[in-house]
């Protein structure tokens, strides 16, 4: 299985975490995106979206970290990481919908404006990304998880982002629950870090 | 069933209009965005986020759209819509990304400038709009719907800010297999539109 990586993306992390926590060997191929080498027509033939990550499992070539979690979860983690049930299910999709809107254009792009200079509204990133820590924080009032009694790709789809906030000026003070949960998922079995973490 | 609603809301739409696609019935509870109900109490009770749509069937609650389609597909909808196996189901994933990403925070947030007044940088939005409508172009030179050979939940999340695109003052016209694609998804039986489509 190989990944195509880059070390610094939260996103590309969300999968190198889950394949360590399900002991899955991938290995890491390094696209270099300051020299835009997402964006080359070789790399465009692998993800039309010219954007980490993408993973290759035996010629099956999955992009967006969202699917990838998904495929992996489905194909190799179990109903435990990903339920077949509707309602359960949903749940799940929900909080991966979380992931990909206040905390991807909150929490991730208040951290790119910040740490790579990129342009964009930090205040409002900012704004965004405490809206999605306050609805995490209610979550997590009444539970350990985001979806169901365990881990799910839910818990690694937000996680990466969730704990980079401090990099993008977005304190974790306020709230306890989030860090708390931060502590639970650094603590299963196989975790790794990435770095900032 | 109960959805609560905001009729000009392309996310509420899905919903509908995936409802009417599948034959269910489905009462509309009109939620008042603008004098903003759902930011009350009794609504963020529903949805911790304060937006629409948000689902009831029989008491379970799901909100987000997204959410709310893996729902309704995994029990009402079969296979089709949503399949189960691995790299089938991450293909429907894959273009839910995209309408999270290039779609939503693209087309659909020019739409909501031009047409609403919001704040927002209207040229960023279109720019990241017209990215998306090249990689689905591009993927609608090579299959009638965007995962798999018939109409999943991947093209009913895409089909509304796609074809609502022209109210943010982005043109369909270079976009000829998307034209078609839509042609298709207005075909499809039981179909049902909104304002502006």
């Amino acid at each position: 299985m190989k990944l195509y990586d880059m070390e610094l993306s939260g996103n590309c992390y969300k999968i190198r975490l889950f394949c360590a926590l399900l002991g899955l060997d991938c290995e890491s191929v390094a696209v270099d995106l300051f020299k835009g080498e997402q964006k080359s027509a070789a790399f465009l033939q692998l993800n039309p979206r010219g954007q980490v990550p993408v993973l290759d499992d035996g010629g099956t070539v999955v992009w967006d970290s969202m699917a990838i979690l998904v495929y992996l979860a489905k194909k190799y983690g179990g109903e435990s990481w990903l339920p077949g049930e509707a309602e359960a299910l949903a749940r799940v999709m929900q909080w991966l919908a979380l992931s990909e809107n206040e905390i991807l254009y909150g929490l991730a792009r208040a951290r790119v404006i910040k740490l790579f200079n990129r342009p964009g509204d930090l205040a409002q990133c900012q704004q965004l990304g405490k809206a999605g820590l306050a609805v995490l924080e209610s979550r997590l009032a009444n539970g350990s998880w985001l979806a169901g009694d365990g881990p799910t790709i839910a818990d690694i789809a937000c996680y990466p982002y969730v704990a980079l906030a401090p990099e993008g000026d977005v304190a974790l003070d306020d709230y306890p629950q989030v860090r708390q949960w931060i502590a639970r998922i650094q603590a299963l079995p196989g975790y790794v870090g990435m770095p900032g973490l």
